[in-house]
């Protein structure tokens, strides 16, 4: 008979509803494998009354999370936000009790003082289902790379984001018709500002950065943008030159130390096995110096995914408690706990796309100013090639140019002084692009 | 000061020398990362006057492997083939030492007697880079899935038969001329006889299927069919019809109880994750109940990635030491010890091309002996189609049949029935079709 070990659910939506069915379903199969056997014995939400598609067992509900705290030797943490879950979080710490939790958001935010909360405790702080859902995400960061220094993560880590670029692509559909589909599907919510404006990505690549390389990342200083302002229009020129768009999140360490950590949507070459991640799918390219690169992909969100990585921390936490009395983590978030750098600037290519008077010397006066500002321009394209993609023949034509590798910085500059121009009529269209290959 | 744990090492060939060079020169970074510190006491192997791309220092060697079990705590087997490596492993074990090993030969034979050894005298065997190199899949399975029944595996876990079926695709190169490069780049062997017969992706997808469906796969019951038959032509037409040609390990549970596990080159549809998974790299696909598809991609061999995941085993096995005084494991191979029944037979779809005469009532006789065997059609190849890839006009002319699922028995039966006919001129070729998608 193997052991028991006590577990106690914070939060009961979605994904911890998905928690209480595996861990109630299937103990004797997670006995079996290994060895140790998680028995839920306390579940906290506010609203019992909500229809849930797993109905907890009465004489396990509760309303209160202390109870919870109190009876498990493992906590879940499954509120979301920075308010409840934090005291949670930091309670069941403070009495050395390991905690899962899958909040990106305050990990994001706090990580660092619920990390250093963890080491002080001696217990640990584990979130695999923070980051990519059930894609082991965070275990391949802190096992499989011990031994490796991370040198860059590229990230489609939003499903809702992606199902909609992935609409608004395949169905020549423009974003709020695409956004529209998403919640009539469920894959967004009411208000969905938090995925579309990129702040979940830029929560969860901030996570990862801060394993990869070791140190916290000031949340604030995280580069976002969001896929509120993508056109169709780019889209269909992006397809027509080789790339598709995607919300991707970028962690890179550069030469001088510092760290670029970003959110924004991207072109990516159709060689990138990232452009093939479609839909709801989330999808992962890591790189190390002696692994190489590594590409994971499935489902990023959804309750029994999600639920899958939270219930894998709980058997790991558990399997410590049951063999060593203690739970021990091969990299804690915080290995390395100073702050790391982040790159005011970074440095990448750029399509960019104006529109433009149709007439003689505007390709020069423009190039003149990238010139000016040491862009070095790696194509231009053809008006005439354009055209086919406008509804009707006008006096302005759009005109887009790509970039070799250059800062934003300077990319900034020039635009603030390409925008000035007399023939140029509307802000200008920046996207990155990333051409890292497999 | 993290504490120390002795590491020996037996073997020191291509990955046993990334081994050695890992832990020498990366023990700061790992001590940082993990809490713990793996200390190289001891590294056998017949042969110090080889060169090798790194240099073990003097005081680490020996050519007695019994050294390096007495003297280190954490045993890595990385002699390889079924003879001394089981010895080393055997007496590690016995010791009540912890093993890491990459042998997948060994494992894939002989994974029953050693688990139970292990178990025995309550230690591990840890083989993370036995199967995918430096991809994780041994992790997913053992512990990301530990809450899961794994439906399906499918996998590209050989990158020699990989990189020889994408330059025949890509450069229209025969079989023979395609091993040659394969051989000049050290992609293969100079006897290349256990990777392009299919015997070492099977002897991988065998662990993947013990540790997935728990219990043991009677070695000699799985079914390789490896690529040396392959020809060019089926290739291209596959390609035609939206397929790529892949030496593909499969493992499934069937409904019957029964276990699929199999290897032959297989059509991939282009839809399918699987089929851009290219050149030496490996790719897996788990399909499991909650968490859905996952795929993995990455460097399936190579000195350093494999070297990578050796050394995680090393380091976990280390801080469970450190921490614990004992190794534990999460799903350990043989958590179910039982024999896993593989089936005799299995189903699934077939391409099947025939050389016929041109002449009429062909396809007719051929219909009705699939008709008779059970077999339904999913198309024809028109022969006017075809003839574009033949050098010649000739009176025998291919057709091409795809069936809808079957069991290999019924196709087995209707093909040696097929080959008697008087028109069919040549053996049949018989190609299994994988219609999962992502």
């Amino acid at each position: 008979m193997a052991k028991e070990v006590r577990v106690g659910l914070v939060g009961c939506g979605t994904v911890g509803t998905g928690v209480a069915r595996i861990l109630l379903t299937e103990a004797d199969l997670i006995e079996k494998k290994a060895g140790v056997r998680p028995v839920l014995v306390k579940v906290a939400t506010r609203d019992w009354s909500k229809p849930r598609p797993f109905t907890v067992p009465e004489r396990l509900r509760t309303t209160d999370w202390r109870e919870v705290v109190e009876s498990a030797e493992v906590v879940v943490e499954l509120v979301g936000g920075t308010g409840v879950a934090a005291e949670v979080v930091k309670a069941a710490l403070r009495a050395g009790k390991p905690v899962v939790t899958a909040n990106k958001h305050l990990l994001a935010e706090h990580g660092r003082e619920l990390a250093a909360l963890a080491k002080e405790a001696g217990t640990v702080l584990l979130f695999e289902g923070a980051v990519g859902g059930g894609i082991p995400l965070v275990k391949v960061l802190k096992e499989s790379l011990v031994s490796n220094e991370v040198e860059e993560i590229l990230g489609i880590l939003n499903g809702t984001t992606n199902f909609i670029l992935t609409k608004m692509e395949e169905e020549n559909l423009p974003f709020e018709e695409a956004l529209r589909q998403a919640q009539e599907k469920g894959y967004a919510e009411a208000d969905p500002t938090f995925d579309v404006e990129g702040v979940d990505a830029a929560h969860k690549i901030a996570i990862l950065a801060n394993l990869a390389f070791g140190g916290f990342v000031d949340f604030s200083r995280v580069f976002v943008e969001g896929i509120r302002g993508v056109e169709l229009l780019d889209l269909r020129l992006g397809r027509e030159l080789g790339y598709k768009l995607k919300l991707l999140a970028v962690a890179k360490r550069r030469p001088d130390g510092k760290v670029e950590v970003r959110v924004h949507p991207t072109f990516v070459p159709l060689s990138n096995p990232l452009s093939t991640v479609d839909g709801v799918y989330n999808g992962v390219l890591f790189k190390s110096n002696y692994l190489g690169r590594l590409k994971l992909q499935g489902a990023g969100a959804g309750a029994m995914p999600t639920a899958t990585a939270v219930v894998q921390d709980v058997v790991q936490a558990a399997k410590w408690l049951a063999e060593c009395g203690r739970a021990a983590d091969l990299t804690p978030l915080g290995w390395d706990d100073g702050e790391l750098e982040v790159a005011d600037d970074f440095y990448t290519r750029y399509y960019l796309r104006l529109a433009v008077e149709d007439k003689p010397g505007v390709l020069y006066q423009i190039a003149k100013i990238l010139a000016e500002e040491d862009i070095s321009i790696a194509g231009v394209l053809q008006q005439e090639w354009i055209l086919k993609f406008l509804p009707d023949r006008s006096e302005v034509v759009p005109l887009i140019i790509l970039t070799h590798k250059a800062y934003e910085s300077q990319i900034k500059r020039a635009i603030s002084r390409i925008e000035r121009l007399p023939f140029v009529r509307s802000a200008p269209v920046l996207i990155r692009v990333e051409e890292e290959r497999f």
